[in-house]
């Protein structure tokens, strides 16, 4: 894992929390995406070398808003960047964790992702991530979605 | 706020936790701390430039028995590394966050810290993080616990 690459947070109102987490971090989102296929809007803050997501469910099957309706607004996930994903899949596997999805999705923010059952990991929600090679960080990785 | 200074995660057994934060993050805690005036056993694992502060309480009366006994383990807190406590400080307060504690206290890590109240940030617990000046890091900052 090299670095935390992204918080994500549940939020009701997403124009709302951005107003907040502006307010927050002194920093605007530097962008906004929604993921039709994971039921969110999203918008995203730097802070470091990390983001902040902010997470508002479009519908009601939608994780995010399962979460809300369970426990309110709060943080949801915690996303650690990953050199290579097939490499971490298979040693995360290999020490016990339960990979909820073994070939990786795509996510918001230009990024593959996986995710890893809580409870095999002391009930946090944690996601892998790498980036998918653009024109500008192009590099030979194939992307699977 | 200049980066993500560390995740707190509230945890049952800290022991346990390290052994399987080890093997999620594929390094060891670098440091083990007790914090008396918190009631809480910590241990911190760095990655890339943020680290994970697993919580383990040590008293009923700990902020962390109590997260546990209503939520269960999970994360607690993100905590956010400012360059002037004073200067953010005065800048939170006038955007309308309210500062639970306005005399930094001495955290683990060698940290001065303050906490914002979850009411006014959306649900999510924020602490604010400061280093205090070391023979290693020295500056001229007054420290006040």
């Amino acid at each position: 894992m090299r670095k935390i690459e992204h918080l994500g947070i549940a939020v009701r109102h997403i124009e709302e929390s951005n107003t907040l987490y502006t307010k927050l971090l002194g920093t605007a989102p530097y962008k906004t995406e929604t993921v039709e296929s994971e039921g969110v809007k999203t918008s995203f803050f730097q802070v470091g070398e990390s983001k902040i997501e902010l997470l508002e469910a479009t519908a009601e099957d939608s994780p995010i808003y399962k979460f809300i309706q369970k426990r309110g607004e709060g943080i949801h996930h915690i996303a650690f960047d990953v050199d290579d994903m097939e490499a971490e899949i298979k040693r995360l596997t290999a020490e016990g964790f339960t990979v909820l999805n073994e070939v990786p999705k795509k996510g918001a923010d230009n990024k593959r992702v996986v995710f890893l059952h809580p409870k095999s990991t002391g009930g946090v929600l944690i996601e892998l991530c790498q980036d998918i090679p653009t024109p500008e960080n192009s590099g030979d990785t194939a992307v699977q979605e």
